[in-house]
């Protein structure tokens, strides 16, 4: 299934960038662009996942799954935040094992937030 | 629309319950459905948000609509969690103006996550 994965490119993770200096959000985009995703992840940059505390963030999400929000993060988790989006795209229900999530997954979860539950609205 | 608020029920935001003492998310739950819940919102339970270190956790979303989670809740808030809830599903978008905001949800974000952006997969 195709997935996916936000990443608030605005974010300063409580610092103040200086004059010229890109957004710590953006490096972490970059790196994750460069560190190559596959084809099942679908890499949106957002402006803003509201977790400006807890930044850098990111967001993964697909239809009929949990969403999973994590934070700390900076470029050079951008390999791991990849490997993580990728065993996401890959496990049939989206839950991937605890073992088998990085690390930065399993320590810095910021929130989840179960599949909608898709309520239909009531027929006149 | 019908949107869903989600609520985690096992939440003990970082305090061990004594025995035989209710869950703090679940008496946050029982504030919610006591102080009255409009049709257009769909309470739904769930055991864990993870969002432990940041708990009691609530998540708001609908088809089509960003997703929103607050957390450092507790059952005084039901009220507010309420009427945020309800505005949430009055706006046509979901996006309800800042003032009109509770204050908890103001200031008590944890995250939010934008719509999935549905990419259909490549017809074989």
């Amino acid at each position: 299934m195709t997935v996916t994965l936000h990443v608030c490119v605005t974010c300063r993770a409580g610092q103040s960038p200086r004059e010229g200096e890109t957004a710590l959000g953006a490096r972490l985009h970059s790196a994750i662009l460069e560190a190559g995703v596959p084809e099942s992840v679908n890499v949106v940059p957002v402006e803003c996942l509201s977790a400006c505390s807890q930044g850098c963030s990111i967001a993964l999400s697909a239809p009929g799954r949990w969403s999973y929000v994590y934070g700390r993060l900076s470029d050079v988790n951008a390999p791991d935040v990849v490997a993580g989006a990728a065993a996401y795209a890959a496990a049939s229900d989206g839950i991937v094992p605890w073992r088998s999530r990085p690390e930065i997954f399993r320590k810095q979860s910021l929130a989840r937030i179960p599949s909608i539950a898709v309520v239909p609205e009531t027929a006149e």
